[in-house]
C-alpha cells in the first residue's frame, strides 16, 4: 500500500420491497432498479427484501457484467430477502440467523417465516480485507406499544457480537482487559455494515449497535449529503408508503443505515452520501417504499490526529454502560413477559388436560355421547396448540436470558474498567444492582 | 514472553449423561464429578449434556473456589447442555446454534428441543488469547441407516466455519486468495475445541472439520497415551453404556475428541492424553456412559523445523478438495430428500384440504351429519399437521442449500488454487461436475 493510497469505494443499499403478489409493481420496480445499478456501477450493492429467489435470479443475469459476483443468503422458511450484487470478487461469504425473531402465530406480520439474518461477505480491494455485512432486522408494526422491542433489541446485540467477534475481535477495541495490547484481535482492514435496521437513530437497538461496534454514520459523518429531509428512508412523498404510519413524523422515519469504520492504521470517511427522495433517482415512479441509500466511502492512510478506534475516556465508557444497562432492562423484562406467556399457556395445557380427562369419564360412564365426540378433538386441538406456543415461549426466554447474560458480563467488564480508571464516576455507581445480581451464570 | 516461555494448559472434556430422570445415579455422578474437578484443578473443564441448569448451579457452587469462572450456554427449549468452568477469567463468550438439528416430530430422539449449538470462550493466558470452543453435535442413532447424517455433516460445517470464521481468519489459512499476505486474519493464538462429535475419526464430518481448520488431533498427536483401547470413548467396559449399540466395535467408539491449533509464531504439543476407562479415575462406577478426556498441552514458541500452519501443497489441497467435494454431495442429497419430504407433505395438504371442502359440500347439502362431525376436526388437523411438517422441510431445504452453496464456493476457490499451481493434477479434474453446475447462486 502507498504513503499516499486512497481507496474510493461506492456502495448501494436499498429494502427492494419484494414481497411477491402483494407489493405494487414489483416486476416494474426490479426491473427499474438493475437498470439504475447497471448505468451506476456500484461497487457493493446491498438489498433486503428481495423476498423472490426469482427476483434475484433475473437481477443476477441481468447485472452479470457490472456485477459479476453476486450472493443470496437463503434462510428460515421463506428466506433472509438479503442478497448482494459486487463489481469485485467475493472472497467468502456466511451468514448468522438471528435466535429470536418474533412469534410464528403472529402470521400477520410474518418476520418469524423470514429468519431474519446478518449476512456477510468478505472482499479483498487492493490489499485491503474489507467485510461487509448487510442485514434487516423485525419490524415495528406499532412504535407505540412495541411488543417485538426486546426481540429487536436481542437481534441489535447480536448483530453487533457478530461484527465484533468475527472483524473486531470480542476482545479488541474496548479498551480493557490484559489482552487489548496484544492487538491479535484485528480481523479486518474495514468494516461496512448497510441495511433496514427497522431502528430510529436515538432508539436503545441503534445506539447499542454503535457504541459496542464504534462504527460511525455515513449519513452523520458526511459534509456532502444531498436527499430526502434529515436523511430519511422512509418519507411521507413517497407514493407506496402509508401516510397513517407516518402520522408522529411528518418529514418521515431514517430507519435504513450505512455503517462503517476503519480497524487499524486506515482512516474512511463518507465523500458523499445520497438518498432517493420519494421518486426513482430520475425523478420517476419510486424503486421501492424505503428510499435508496448511495454512499462514497474514501479509505486512506490513518492521518496523526484521527485514531483508528474511538478513545474509551470516562465519558465514552458510562455511555455504553448506561446503553449496556438500558438493554439489559429490555431483556430482562422481555425474559419476564415471555416467562409469563409459558406460564399462562401452561395453565392452557392443564385445562385441556383436565377436559380430556373428563371427556373419557364420561365416555366410560356411558354419558352424553355426541358431546364427547364433540369436544374431544377440539380438547386435543387444544392441549397441542399451547403446547407448542409453551415450549415456543421457553425457548424464547432462553433466546433473551442468553443476549441478557452476555450484556451483563460486558457490563461487568465495563464497570469494573470505569472502577479501575482514575476518574471513576461515582454518579455511576447506584445503576449497579443488575450486574452484580448474578455476576454470571 | 520471553524466548523460553513455556505455557502448560490442563484441560478436561466429559459428555455427562445427565438427563433428568433417564439418566442413571445422575445426582451421585455429578457430586463425584463435582469432587474429582477440584482435586484435579483442570486449567479449564469442558462439559457436555448437563442438561438440568440446577446441576450446573450445583457443580458451579461446589467448583467456585478452584474455578472461579464458570458458564452456561442457554439455547432451544431444553438448553446446549453446554458448560464450561475455568481456573482462569473469561474475558467473552458467545455462541452460534446450528441451522439444522433434526426434526421436531422426531420427540424420542429429542435433539431437536435441544438446540445443539457451539460455544466459544475467550480466555487470555499469560499474555496470549486462547478460543476455547465446546460443542455436542447431533446424536447417531442408527448408523447402518443415519437419517441425520445431512444435519451432522452440516453442523460440521457450520462448527468449522465458526471457528474458521472467529478465530483462524475465513481467508487466512488456506493458503490462496490475494489477502493471505496480510496476515490481518490473525485472531487468536490458540484455538482449542473440545466436544461429543458423534462422529467417529474416519467419518465425512471430522475430516472435513479437520481439514477446513486444520486443527490437531490430541489423541493422534501425543506420544504419552493412557487410557481406553485406541482411545475409544465410548467403550463396552462401561457399564452405561448399551453393549448392543457396540456390537460393529468390540473395543468400542471414538467420538469425544480434544482438538487444537496454534495460529501463529507459536507450536502447541500435547504432552500427555488421558481417557478413562469404563469407570471413574478411581476405578468405581464410571461419571458417565461417555469416557472423560484429560489432556495437557503445551504451547512454546514455534521452533524452525515447526511452521505454524499445516502447508497447503497440492496433496493437502488435493485431501481438501476431495473431502469439500464428498460434503457437497452428501448435503445435496440431503435437500433432496427434504424437498421430497415437503412435496409429500404438500399433497397431503391438498388432500386435506380436498376432505375438507366434501365435508363443507355434505354439510351444506345435509348429507350424514355424524360423519361430518366426526371428520371434520381431524381433517383440519391433518391440514395444520401437514402444513407444521411442510414449512419445517422448507425451512431445512433452505439451510442445507446454504451449507451447500458456502461449500462450493470454497471448492471452487480450492480448486482455482489447484489449477493456478505449477503441480495441478488433472486426475482431479473428472469430479468438477457439482462445482460447475451453479458456479455461485
Amino acid at each position: 500500500m502507498k504513503p499516499n493510497f486512497t481507496l474510493r469505494l461506492r456502495v448501494f443499499n436499498l429494502n427492494c420491497w419484494g414481497i411477491p403478489y402483494l407489493s405494487k409493481h414489483r416486476a416494474d420496480r426490479v426491473k427499474r432498479l438493475g437498470d439504475f445499478l447497471n448505468m451506476e456501477s456500484f461497487d457493493l450493492a446491498l438489498l433486503e427484501e428481495v423476498w423472490s429467489e426469482q427476483d434475484f435470479q433475473d437481477l443476477r443475469q441481468k447485472l452479470l457484467p457490472t456485477y459479476p459476483a453476486a450472493h443470496y443468503f437463503r434462510s428460515g422458511i421463506i428466506g433472509s430477502g438479503l442478497c448482494v450484487f459486487s463489481k469485485h470478487p467475493i472472497q467468502e461469504f456466511t451468514q448468522h440467523v438471528f435466535t429470536l425473531n418474533g412469534y410464528p402465530y403472529m402470521i400477520h406480520h410474518g418476520d418469524w417465516f423470514c429468519g431474519k439474518a446478518v449476512g456477510l461477505l468478505v472482499l479483498h480491494l487492493s490489499g485491503l480485507v474489507l467485510n461487509a455485512y448487510v442485514t434487516h432486522l423485525h419490524a415495528e408494526y406499532n412504535r407505540q406499544k412495541d411488543v417485538y422491542l426486546a426481540h429487536r433489541v436481542a437481534q441489535a446485540w447480536e448483530l453487533a457480537q457478530f461484527i465484533q467477534c468475527v472483524s473486531l475481535g470480542l476482545t479488541g477495541e474496548v479498551g480493557w482487559g490484559p489482552g487489548t495490547e496484544d492487538h491479535t484481535s484485528k480481523k479486518a482492514d474495514m468494516v461496512l455494515l448497510c441495511g433496514d435496521l427497522n431502528l430510529h437513530p436515538k432508539d436503545l437497538g441503534c445506539r447499542l449497535l454503535k457504541e459496542w461496534t464504534g462504527l460511525c454514520d455515513a449519513y452523520l459523518e458526511t459534509r456532502d449529503f444531498k436527499g430526502s429531509e434529515e436523511g430519511c428512508t422512509m418519507v411521507p412523498e413517497n407514493c407506496y408508503v402509508n401516510r397513517r404510519e407516518l402520522e408522529q413524523f411528518p418529514l418521515g422515519i431514517r430507519i435504513d443505515y450505512v455503517l462503517y469504520k476503519a480497524v487499524s492504521g486506515l482512516y474512511i470517511s463518507c465523500k458523499t452520501f445520497k438518498t432517493t427522495t420519494g421518486h426513482d433517482p430520475h425523478s420517476g415512479t419510486p424503486l421501492s417504499d424505503h428510499e435508496a441509500l448511495m454512499a462514497t466511502l474514501c479509505v486512506r492512510h490513518s492521518p496523526p490526529q484521527h485514531t483508528s478506534s474511538p478513545s474509551h475516556g470516562p465519558a465514552e465508557r458510562s455511555a455504553l454502560i448506561s446503553v449496556l444497562r438500558e438493554a439489559w432492562t429490555e431483556l430482562d423484562q422481555g425474559m419476564a413477559q415471555a416467562l409469563w406467556w409459558a406460564t399462562i399457556t401452561g395453565y392452557v395445557i392443564g385445562l385441556g388436560l383436565l377436559l380430556l380427562a373428563l371427556l373419557c369419564a364420561l365416555a366410560v360412564g356411558g354419558g352424553i355421547r355426541e358431546v364427547v365426540i364433540l369436544l374431544w378433538t377440539p380438547s386435543v386441538g387444544l392441549v397441542l396448540g399451547a403446547g407448542a406456543v409453551y415450549l415456543f415461549h421457553v425457548q424464547e426466554a432462553k433466546g433473551l436470558c442468553r443476549a441478557r447474560a452476555e450484556l451483563q458480563h460486558v457490563l461487568g467488564r465495563a464497570r469494573e474498567a470505569q472502577d479501575l480508571s482514575p476518574e471513576s464516576q461515582p454518579a455511576l455507581q447506584p445503576g449497579r444492582q443488575e450486574g452484580d445480581r448474578a455476576e454470571e451464570q
